[in-house]
């Protein structure tokens, strides 16, 4: 971490994987496995990370620039490199700082954060810290409590909603069960009332009280006539979070959507989905630049991240290292692992011959 | 298992391998063996996990329901998901109340319950419980005995004949045959009398007593024709259990099967076969609509359910893991064990954006 | 072994596994590295299985027979399965009794024997034993010694003359190496006299003497001009053992061979050669009938040998574990590998719905 | 090693990994690490190898020679076989005559050498050991300082020029940056004066020093025009080393380039490359015969070097292996590690049925 860390003395951080170790000791074991942990066998998190890692690329030579310009617009605003901090819930679970102290990383990092309904801290106070910031949108059975919170993500500046798509229900995610994990009283849903809030915190046997919450709170009926709805009721950019098949992403490109984040939600939801980048290249073709794509789940380094503007992404979210940061040293923590990113990918360019991300996407790729 | 059951205090099972132990720990070693075994090396086995796992999905999103209908016509009576508890020999080794116990949890959980030839309890007792039962036919070298099973089943009430055509002779299985295994004095072919059934209870060295007695009693030449003289001996409709080859697939058909069933018998037969998940596409294009098809051999849980279903599967036929319910617990266990298979599908339709089953087989699949 | 063997009591050796590990036990630790060894990184041997594993058979199913008749003709005479013993130097390495021991079980269970140039026992003394033998040719420096040893092996009554075509020089075998292998007093090369033969007892650190004797006795410049010539020079069919390349193929049947062996020689040769399973659908498609294809390296059960018939052998050569069999009880341990072979080859016929070997060799394959 | 070595009475090395073995206890573990390790995850070295394990060749037979000629042409002058001593940095590290002592091995076994911009003797001296030599050039951010770098190997005889293309920056090694990693006061780079090279021994927690120096010393700006300035300005032949996109190849060819190296750098620079072996038939149909094509990353046997020339390359450079030579024993274990090389692939051409380097070119290659 920073030099005055807890850890000053030792070899700093070199990559995510690193932070994830400084993480995973610092956390209590059932929050740590409410973060790493995944739907049924957790097989979705291995697809994710083989499918990346079977992507080869064939690095290009003698761009005679010497310099790699990692910016580039994401939804209309530019960002310092092509990616957005993923919406993850409750990161006050992580540090007492939680979402504050991981927005004001992004912003810093001048990448886009993503708050989330169901952040720890309220959306206004995180949105204050300025920075772009978009809001994930889980949809409230109450449709009035959908508005409410559209109308305040716009009123709080941010510029995008993120309508996450892959969660009618939440995945059945066994370590969350085993632990009958409920939140700690000091972390709550701080964008809602206090019911049926309560439920994230009473501990079942055999059961996630956020996932009991989850049910209790959200439509699971989500159509695409909601969110034809909600493009006609806000002026934000819409994102379609958890677009895995082609014939989604074209549709979503059809209602206007801004973009679309090809993602299997970090192997949280569906257990027997496709890896995200094996998914990527045909949603790419059926939205064929109608709207922007962005991909998650797995992206770890910037070789990842190169890997996935390779098969034709716009940019990435960047999940879990964040958390993993955020755990490790707060503000501090997040900001370094999004350094870590920066850097690699800045140094992935550059080793790859691309002068800017137009040429990073003329890579070509093989599986190897 | 249940609250009051032994395991009460501890989380109860939340998948199928929980269950797995909690058996394997209940019964003695050379049950539990002639259960997990398989023939020659086992490498079916593996196969068949190995090409489930490779089936990843491309969930849809937005389906606007938030329900997921599982129920769906098996052989034109409605089964509450598309799964049958697969024809197993001998449920007594595994429980007292052996497959009373099984059909009793398959007629709650509304799905059908095989009855075996080689039942430990008369076929009319475990038809008696009521629910959906097909009944499984081995081919007696006396064909007037296999006509007088035929006429129990059908007085007994059972809706469908499994003929099971994998066992022209019975696999060999090292681990009995290592074992020296012989049905215990408390479990026998209770469709038959004494003779030659004592086979089954005397420990040969090297040999297995259960091989031993399925090469006495059963045909091995069993033919097409013999189908054929079947299918004009009774109205129930067929299935034929145990079909790999899409030429077969197209035979059964044409003969009039009802349905076949794409199964290695979860590698307890051909010890070079094909996984069956890998199997099946041919198969469902070879028949073309004129019967339905199910799959067996590894499934264990609802996103394998579901990957069968996107296939081309009309259903499955759920093996092992009912075993090892009995096991844990007796008609509680079984009961879980479906119930789980239940919640894990309605889970895998929601989060697939399936609102039923016709839904779920028009996903995507992508071999990873 | 046998039930008056030394390990009665035990269970007997249900697979050719089991057999390798009672051998394992018996023989020195560098005669064991000289049979187990191969050439470089032995990555081939890994290969042959790997790609055995990989060939998953769609079983057929009704045959109507319950019969499977295993025998058919190899080279003009019939065996009793499509197997042949392959020739393998030195058997007395393995047991006192060496050839004539593995040359008995061979004769009982009605295959050929391949009689090696370099037997420990000379070639008459093998032949006498009776059954089908051919003999196996290395090529001597002097062409006279290559006449007088096909002379001797017809007079013999060998019924083919198989010319090992992948042996120039031997392979770099790193366990041989590594250990300073030489044969011991007791093993000679019988059919030759006492010189240039002592080489293979003289130990030198960091070099196989077995490879010092071949590289004296034998010559690297074997062509395709000799072959000719000794078709010219023998009435007895010929077989080119080491064939992969199906350039190769087909011009060994416009010499009129009656036989090429697909082998890489069990990975003891050239180490970077493609496993022969893999090999073997372009050479049956280049002989195009013209001659018979056998297949051998890494034959462990009948399911291989099956595997082999559908890939379009004719039959396979069976080698290490007629050895394991020789090292674990002389010709009873043979023996019994060559039983083994035979009931599991019975099995996979029967359980794949193939009544005859012709039927075996249409099943279809897929890669696992 | 040799017989008066220090390994006298135990078994020589018989293959590089042997030679891997007793080097790694010989070196301090950052030397050790700075020549293992691979930028980012490593993968690409695990890449490199599988890519090689899994090309499997088809052996041809019956050559009617009995000898192998490994000799060929490189880039005018011939070689005793196609390899070429990798670049590599700072041999010293290794072995106090570092360069001198790989350089006379290298020169014994005739095979050119590759004297490092970076190399730890100034190129002169090890020149003038005699043997082929080709100059390695790295770009330095003063042209001045290139173009006397470039008078001065071509003043010493050196026959050829490889600019390395893929290293605009080095690759982020975390290995070294864990380490702190500098050069000890002994080890210079001797071809340069002593500034800015004392960054090369300067230690930073979390930083390569030599990482820091490469960065100011090179430039990352290097292009296409700055190569045609080179092809003007001298008469050597050009080497670009570090081509893997076939785009890139052909760009070379055009510009005049007497041969291209499809190389990853062994995994030191762009952590998500594609394996060498991988890219290399494309970039072999790019030039279309137009310049030479040599291949390394992984090489590390006579196999590994015929699975490249199957696939259609000139020779390989043969990289870590000689430095661990050179840790193992100086002289005479770089010169054992190039003597196991030459065995090794003498063999493999003897044993593939190859007489010489035309015919290696011509065997099939499948990926097993
Ligand atoms: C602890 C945690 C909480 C999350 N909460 C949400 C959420 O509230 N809404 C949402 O759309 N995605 C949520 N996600 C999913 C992330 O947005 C993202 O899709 C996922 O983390 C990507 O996978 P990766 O972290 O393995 O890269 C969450 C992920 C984690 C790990
Ligand atoms: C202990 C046991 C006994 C079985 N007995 C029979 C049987 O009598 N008849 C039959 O057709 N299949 C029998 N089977 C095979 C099953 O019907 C089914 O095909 C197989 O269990 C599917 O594989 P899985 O359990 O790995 O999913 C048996 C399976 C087991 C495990
Ligand atoms: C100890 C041993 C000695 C062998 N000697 C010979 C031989 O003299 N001539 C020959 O053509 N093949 C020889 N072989 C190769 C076999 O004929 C056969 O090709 C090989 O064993 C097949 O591989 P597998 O044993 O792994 O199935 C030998 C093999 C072994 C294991
Ligand atoms: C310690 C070390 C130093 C190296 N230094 C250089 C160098 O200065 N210039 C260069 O072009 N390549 C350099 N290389 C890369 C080699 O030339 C070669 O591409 C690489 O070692 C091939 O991979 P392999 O060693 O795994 O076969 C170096 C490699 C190593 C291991």
């Amino acid at each position: 971490m920073s030099a005055a860390g807890p850890e000053s003395g030792a070899c700093p951080p070199v990559c995510a994987a690193d932070v994830e170790r400084l993480a995973a000791a610092r956390v209590p074991a059932e929050v740590w496995d409410f973060v790493a942990g995944g739907s049924g066998d957790e097989s979705v998190q291995a697809a994710n990370r083989a499918a990346l890692d079977r992507v080869r690329l064939l690095p290009r030579i003698l761009s005679g620039t010497g310099e790699a310009d990692l910016s580039g617009p994401l939804l209309g605003s530019t960002a310092a490199m092509p990616a957005v901090v993923a919406p993850m819930a409750y990161q006050r679970l992580l540090h007492p700082d939680g979402e504050l102290a991981a927005a004001r990383a992004a912003a810093k990092a001048q990448v886009p954060y993503t708050i989330c309904t169901l952040s720890s801290f309220p959306l206004e106070d995180i949105a204050a810290i300025g920075g772009t910031t978009w809001f994930q949108l889980y949809w409230s059975r109450d449709r009035g409590q959908v508005l409410d919170l559209v109308r305040r993500a716009e009123g709080a500046g941010c510029e995008a909603l993120v309508v996450t798509v892959d969660v009618p229900v939440m995945g059945r995610r066994l370590r969350d069960m085993r632990n009958g994990f409920a939140l700690p009283r000091s972390v709550t849903a701080a964008n809602f009332g206090a019911e049926p809030l309560t439920a994230t915190h009473t501990r079942q046997a055999g059961a996630s009280a956020v996932a009991t919450h989850t049910g209790l709170a959200f439509d699971p009926a989500l159509g695409w006539g909601d969110l034809a709805w909600l493009r006609e009721n806000t002026t934000l950019p819409l994102v379609l979070k958890g677009v895995l098949d082609p014939r989604d992403a074209a549709r979503a490109a059809e209602l206007g959507a801004a973009a679309v984040v090809v993602s299997n939600h970090g192997g949280r939801q569906f257990a027997g989905a496709v890896a995200s980048i094996t998914a990527l290249p045909s949603v790419v073709d059926a939205v064929a630049g109608r709207c922007e794509v962005l991909l998650d789940s797995g992206i770890r380094s910037g070789t990842d991240v190169l890997r996935a503007l390779a098969c034709g992404a716009d940019g990435v979210m960047y999940g879990r290292p964040v958390l993993w940061g955020l755990a490790a040293d707060g503000e501090a923590g997040a900001g370094l692992v999004l350094d870590l990113l920066r850097t690699e990918l800045q140094e992935a360019l550059l080793l790859s011959g691309c002068p800017d991300l137009a040429a990073a996407r003329g890579l070509a790729a093989v599986l190897g």
